[in-house]
């Protein structure tokens, strides 16, 4: 009930933070086991071929200093498997072990987060923390509420993945806005053309080109700024999810709302369902005689009925608050000293969270759908789907 | 994971369904023993006192046919209490079993459901749960998906209620807006002082007239409306949630999202933080040295920082779809017949489920949060908190 | 982790005591409806038939009062369904709740129990719940530690009776011993064969006849005397069990050890092996051309290797202690009054606790089999061999 | 629900196996990181003193190749602290992740492993898990079935060990018997004070002298033996345990019976129940007018009433199955080919595995009973006691 662990069946445990053990100059211990990032992966079934290079691709995707609108910090991302792999590399069907280690840090690094110590970020996890933890909490890089925490939940996702993609179960984000600037609702088709296009990943191309400028923007004014991200599930069958109270979007939604930044998420039309009457929004479905299939003529629910999958399209929007971590003069208070001071970050951080989090969103995504599927239809079902592609 | 059960510590279990059993015509069975909901409530600890009235009081808010703008269905709602409470009605700390009869169900009642065997409500879950479960579903008052099954999240979270009121934790809803008739955001105090002064609960009193012309417009047409409904955690600690996966934000969405006609949440800002700046929404600390207490100058966040509460007011706005079922002709489909019928509903429903949804708001999130108290305290410290009063 | 709760799919909820609410003289509840046990089964897939006598059949063999040797108390054990099945008797796959109610109640037996408060009996739970729960633990009948929350564990672990009998899997249990009559061990067939042939159900039917004798001899003297249960499950498919924490006997060691009176467990040779050498008893395993199957030699492991069965028939052996509940006048205290006091008990108990407490390992057992096929192959696969029979 | 995790709020996650991925020779991969033991511990609250070398005592209970009559093999059991603990040592609050490397391996030694693909070990996991995993099952070193698994267990038991010690909650094991060499029942005193004395941990010096010369008769006879070991708990309060199904010997059960080479277990007089008179045997109390507390005549129980702690000393005794593999030559079969073989096994083996398994019920005895503090008390309670010492 600590929370470091998500999933019933598929189940990804993680452990590590930013700083960890890493800053102990211990030459007793090799500098890659001085701390680092751990997540177990219970419940991949045996037979499946896995790879750290794509486990890779996927953290690459969340790694910053990637373009000029990136944090310019240089993180540390490397995925070691350390367990459930046979040399080669095919699943047992045991636990798999990713490890990122937090590498090489330096000095002048550890002391500025160091003085740190008692300095309350405004609207950012220190203040809790503290009320949670007291002095003993973790101060550098905020611990387990550092954007680092991220890594584990993507490099997990990238397990779903793999899965999934055998199953023929596909789940894309992009951006949708950034603070005033909007992109179109993309097709699915769409998305998956035009995916990582541009820095933003917004496949509507001219929006995601006044993204980009409008957070140059921001930037130069060491503010940040927040968005929106979509999440399409393309191909889930229909039967997935729980009645009562592990329905389908309540799983989505833990799972997507337990990432830092998101403040609130929607399925279908979501928010704009409130104005909306019964006749025009009721999701009609039409027996095809032909495919002898069931269509349903609109999908404003998006894709989910009753809490389960009707096999249609899945469809969510989330809400990304600016990065609170900026550079810009603040008040606030220091913790320790039970005092008002001001404070002026001075590591960088990035000016819109979006471009990193779509990618945590897939991951989390994948995790929640490739759980409940287990749920729905257990061990031995899923592991056919996915052993005999 | 069979979705039954919700909570970690503090555990709620339910059963039941409109129609289950009821209908056997058995007289060797007393009525009131052919069938009902049951709510089994793990984690109340010993020495609270515990009486039916408390528990008969909220599930009387979401009872239908208390008003002209409700459904004219009379419901069976009376509360049975059948264990875990002494003859005093003291707790003893063993798990508390309530129990709602389905009583009195007339033949001709019974016959018009039968005959929606095989036939899909359009925007409602039977169509899901027939690729789910089969033909041996329950066809029957939409079974587990019917919201006859918010009883027993009503009657669990009324035992959730009498130790957040010893703590001093204090949770309200009240509806913010249906259709285009949009309330002011109300605050605590308001709340509370206009609380059911009007039959859809909206303490901003003009909204509420409207929005009751609204309904009853709208059930004139044979259609129904969809709404928000806000809800307001008064008086929660600081430090409740935990890092990573549990975040309070998560738990509560969950436990939100599992309500059958919900399709969006959004805490403190919620959406509106997509266009804002860091600059303009971080929420300040201040040191008051007074008080010795930190007060924080806004409260965008709705009162909890990397999905710990900050010890300020929660806040969260939800959306609630139009209820699906409605006396219009509508295109469908039957599934048994696997052919493509029109639909004219008999059984009357709500035009706008919004009046009847908030008290099943106001219970869910007292259990995630009572749960998430014990997760983050734990059993004894709860304990101590409720029985000190 | 309030312990009310078994299995992790097949998930069994318990609520309720001997004489709660029961004794409120409450005319408006009615007499079924003041108290009793109710039990919630979660993971019974949709199409199996369900019929209260099937629970009921099982339910009579724990039931008291049916033979000479038992406590002449009368029990009150007819169970009603109130949820997840049909009117035709199929279920539906939602969750399915047995009620047993604790029925009426005579004023005098209650006040005898009421004399007992604040008074420890000797080798029985009271002093461990005052210790827990303090003074507003149930003090009647013993709460939740009666011999009667026994009741629960029959009615559910009837259900997943009904489901692995369609499996063909099978689960027997029979007295070994009681005090110093020891029976010969078994085989299955002679199991079935001699099944309840006796009423301390030992197959071996010299044996049960000087068991009754014994029995009685020690009810003359107010005492009591344990035993040993033997427990066997045939047809149990290979590949059932998790490894590391789950291990097949892991589960059914947890699932056994959690009924009362139980005090040790063993599989196969159980504590025999202290003794051996590898040599003796490692089981061979010998390939049959004919049948293209493998056989074991011997089966010293009790049908589990490295915790997940072979395919072997299960044996297992438990040890079952004296019922603490006397007559004979003992030493003990009052933990209310703080003093020693003497104590006779005038509630008569059962002199062997083992007739009774053979059928509830059963159950236990049918429950931790079932939930690990659940575990081990998945919700669909178990569904598909429940309903093709 | 795939077992790799024990605990319900102290919870601790595994993965690895004895050689995955080390035996890729990757020079890309740093050796260290080729593969290993993994365990992630959730529940160590913040300000818990945490040093590499008191969890490396522990570790080396169990190293083999300490003394004449163990394996001769090297093993690698160096424990890396990779999160959860800052740089003075100090932990956070957050999950600790704990690393054994699998470390250096000889081509000739794995590729001896590789010989064996096929090939059951009579007695041993290799034929459940090919019925269960099929051809991706990890062949090399018997997978997560291997005795390195436990490694990561008395790694996490180390951590509760510091927790326990600073609520003077000791748990001690000692080798009670083998073969047909029994010691003497030990008191908590002598258990203490002749702690690893011996190599074969026997209190009793005498019995241990003669257990040594057992062993080495077995082993030079290229066979193995079984054994019984005894665990005492000290110091634990009243009230710990759960009623009805997590009863404190259920859960102290599962956690036992879980170490592969466990047959048994018994609780204070365990199987010496079955012919004893409750007149005998019932626990009677005492009220202590000097001291204001109860203390009980005798302990026949265990320490436990009910499922529930009485605050009296814990003891339980398991008995160990003989090492099943033996470098005596053996028939058996090869599951890929299809035919019976003989097998002769030439990588060396403890001829007695209890002087190895001692360490591993300390551990596995120590996390249930921290768990189960945690679930009875709850997290505040127990991190105060943890933290005042």
């Amino acid at each position: 009930v600590l929370g470091n662990s998500f999933g019933r069946i598929f189940r990804v445990t993680t452990a590590g933070e930013s700083y960890a053990g890493a800053f102990r100059k211990n030459d007793e211990i090799p500098q890659l086991l001085r701390g680092g990032l751990t997540t177990i992966v219970d419940g991949i079934p045996d037979g499946v071929q896995i790879e750290a290079p794509e486990i890779q691709k996927e953290l690459d995707k969340r790694r910053p200093g990637q373009s000029e609108i990136d944090t310019p910090r240089s993180e540390r991302d490397k995925v070691y498997i350390l367990s459930g792999v046979m040399e080669n590399g095919m699943s047992t069907g045991a636990p798999i072990t990713l490890y990122i280690s937090n590498g090489e840090l330096h000095d002048e690094h550890v002391e500025k987060h160091a003085s740190y110590k008692g300095v309350v970020r405004p609207g950012q996890a220190t203040y809790s923390y503290f009320e949670k933890y007291g002095r003993n909490m973790d101060w550098f890089g905020a611990g387990r509420a550092s954007g680092r925490e991220t890594a584990s939940r993507v490099a997990a996702g990238a397990l779903a993945k793999i899965c999934l993609d055998k199953m023929g179960v596909d789940v894309v984000a992009y951006i949708r806005s950034i603070g005033s600037v909007q992109s179109e609702e993309v097709s699915y088709e769409d998305a998956k053309k035009n995916y990582k296009k541009n820095i933003v990943n917004c496949p509507d191309l001219d929006a995601g080109s006044q993204m980009i400028e409008l957070i140059k923007e921001i930037r130069d004014k060491d503010d940040s700024v927040g968005g929106t991200v979509e999440v399409i599930i393309k191909g889930i069958p229909s039967g997935i999810g729980e009645p009562v109270f592990d329905k389908l979007d309540a799983v989505i939604s833990h799972a997507i709302m337990s990432i830092g930044a998101v403040k609130g998420i929607e399925f279908g039309l979501g928010f704009d369902y409130k104005t909306k009457m019964g006749s025009e929004v009721n999701d009609v479905p039409k027996f095809n005689e032909h495919s002898g299939k069931t269509d349903f003529l609109t999908n404003n629910s998006g894709g989910i009925l009753g809490g389960i999958s009707n096999g249609d399209e899945i469809r969510f929007r989330v809400v990304i608050k600016p990065t609170p971590t900026i550079a810009r003069k603040q008040e606030t208070i220091d913790v320790m000293k039970k005092e008002n001071i001001h404070l002026s970050i001075s590591t960088r951080n990035d000016p819109c969270i979006c471009p990193r989090i779509y990618p945590v969103c897939e991951a989390m995504t994948r995790i929640a759908i490739l759980d409940s599927m287990y749920c729905s239809f257990g061990y031995k079902a899923v592991k056919k789907m996915i052993n005999d592609k």
